[in-house]
């Protein structure tokens, strides 16, 4: 298969699969300029699919960067609400998102901070009702990703350029199973799956998790009323998309006070720029009470430091050591393929979609400022539920599903 | 100079002369993804010159086609409208608009001209608010042009690709007069000859201008309450601008039943995929009552009957001889740049910012369903003025202005 063929097989994913846009929608592509060849296959296929109408709206990494070198210290409060309020608008209407990054991690490099996080607050404040569309599932949409040579570089840094791309997109083709002779079908039968798996750890209502593998022994108890989420999401029009592509895990709600036991890192964590490796904490009541890194130890303090809830867990995720992005054995340094590499926990903030009627702090639900994903999965990994009445069952054997 | 030193100066006139963008204003940058290079060139000038936020918004040739080729029938009665009315409140809060033309003559070459038809009426009906602002010039605005391969074939059709695109930059930097040692300031110049130049035929007040040359002696009444325009325009907000790039004529209204005598073209005239050549027409009170040409006298003949004020003028436009247009010796196929290559006159519908208080019939302004320009001046071309009195006093002696 040429490179071409499997962009458009990517390219067919993403609107098929991906954000399943419906015969007579219209279909809003946010891409990088970059990434116009892979735009201009999802147009046709979003057409083909019966799409009235894609609009693509580009945005330049170079375009992003000259603001911060150029503009007056005035402009960095400023951000173009009128374009992200029409695209609410659009959406409010029933038009489908698709989002393709694939940013340079140090396009800003050099930049002044304080401009930086002026831009970004104005940006945010005025995307906020379209951002509450997307998050609440008013309408089926989806996030990709695409091999800009920026990012390639960040995670091949020794490799030259066009080889680095060449190696990203490699990765990006097999963790998207693009490289399976149906893809389509690939991704159906893996949607349904983790549909399974929700449903039977739905099922099982487990009060705790149990980790064990090396350096690990942590029990995690789970949130009342917790949900299994994974996979697909049918939105509110109806349509049934898939969020994040690639996507390996299952993930529900810990109970914030009810954790307890050892947990060390099985990958590094990359966060803020700094690389943290060899993390080891003991949980005491759900909180951590001793904390260990044989690399960027006090980045890490400072991370779980960052608020009461910060040291405490928000997720807890399930992914099997077959998974593609497993497989690979790449660091990303991007959260949409490497939380998919292998069981985590996040510290910090909880998600709405995984407790009935939505966060709530009585029943087990954590709130911080943060949200950061580890790694605490590998093939030597062993996972049991354990119920409300204390019986063990197990969930995985050396990172493989042997429930659901 | 390089390329880029050449893009750099196109894009730094786009952002001083062109739009002129002011400090604390907002830039919309409408481009073909294709001129990327030079928009993020005229992003960093127009920050530089104190723009809070520049926004491009970039459309691509082959998302255009696709949907020729893609979509279901249905779609063709849409358009985003969603963004054009963000544009237009953009617009209407003060943003400036710069806008890059440079599509392919032949992106839709074999497409279903009913569903092309039926696109562009959706666009325009969904632009009609946006267009009605900049046309009414409620901002300061500008057209500038990229050299897309598409453009570059159709006017080098016997060059390789990329030969014909290098052809074309060049020319274009020439008529652009980015190749004198200060373009800003010879484009202050130039604006400056201009409105001097309009001043002074302003102030004249001629009733009628006489062309003579090889095959052409024709008497050009003027419209009552004639006005002059060409050059920089002072918009709505007090910013001035130069709506087109590039520019070299000043132009006014005829009387619609006050046009004698003969007159030959040129240059060819290219006309809905036509090429028209050796026109030679006859007016008697206004109208056209003999029309030949040596190429395409059938397609020129249904062009003046289109409708009654097809065979009438709607404009009449004095550019010298030494016009940089004129002398790259070029047909362009973009009336953009052609119109400026030499004195011409407009078959069919009258400006209105010709005229005193728009457009009146009843004091000699022209109706017409088109407005063709097409060229009658050259080096051998004389003009003269003749006041409503009788005197003669001359305007152009071989083309080149003696008056003005």
């Amino acid at each position: 298969m040429t490179q071409d063929e499997k962009l458009d097989r990517l390219a067919e994913i993403a609107v098929k699969i991906g954000v399943n846009v419906q015969k007579g929608q219209e279909l809003i592509v946010n891409a990088p300029v970059d990434a116009r060849a892979l735009v201009q296959r999802i147009v046709a296929h979003a057409y083909d699919a019966g799409a009235t109408l894609v609009v693509p709206l580009f945005v330049d990494d170079v375009v992003q960067r000259a603001r911060f070198v150029h503009a007056d210290e005035e402009s960095f409060d400023f951000s173009p609400a009128w374009l992200y309020e029409a695209m609410a608008k659009s959406v409010g209407d029933g038009a489908a998102v698709l989002t393709i990054v694939g940013s340079d991690p140090m396009l800003l490099a050099g930049c002044d901070p304080a401009r930086i996080g002026r831009a970004q607050r104005a940006t945010a404040a005025a995307m906020k009702p379209v951002r509450n569309l997307i998050s609440s599932f008013a309408t089926n949409w989806s996030i990709l990703s695409f091999a800009t040579p920026g990012w390639a570089a960040s995670v091949f840094p020794d490799e030259p350029r066009d080889a680095a791309v060449a190696k990203l997109w490699d990765a990006i083709f097999a963790v998207s199973r693009v490289d399976q002779p149906d893809p389509v079908r690939a991704w159906r039968d893996h949607a349904a799956t983790l549909r399974r798996r929700c449903d039977v750890l739905n099922e099982k209502r487990f009060a705790a998790l149990r980790f064990r593998g090396p350096g690990t022994d942590l029990r995690v108890g789970l949130a009342e009323d917790h949900r299994w989420a994974g996979g697909s999401v049918e939105s509110r029009n109806g349509t049934v998309c898939l969020p994040n592509m690639p996507t390996e895990e299952v993930f529900t709600m810990p109970h914030k006070m009810k954790v307890e036991g050892v947990v060390s890192a099985t990958k590094p964590l990359v966060n803020g720029g700094a690389l943290i490796e060899g993390i080891w904490v003991r949980f005491e009541a759900g909180r951590i009470v001793e904390a260990q890194a044989s690399k960027g130890q006090d980045v890490f303090r400072a991370l779980i430091g960052t608020d009461e809830g910060a040291a405490r867990l928000g997720e807890v995720a399930l992914v099997p050591e077959a998974s593609p992005v497993a497989q690979s054995g790449l660091i990303f340094r991007n959260t949409l393929f490497d939380e998919n590499a292998a069981c985590h926990i996040a510290l910090g903030q909880a998600l709405s979609l995984n407790m009935e009627g939505g966060c709530d702090a009585a029943r087990g639900a954590n709130e911080s400022l943060i949200h950061v994903d580890w790694m605490i999965g590998s093939g030597q990994m062993d996972v049991d539920g354990i119920t409300a009445s204390g019986a063990v069952e197990p969930v995985m054997r050396a990172g493989a599903f042997t429930l659901g």
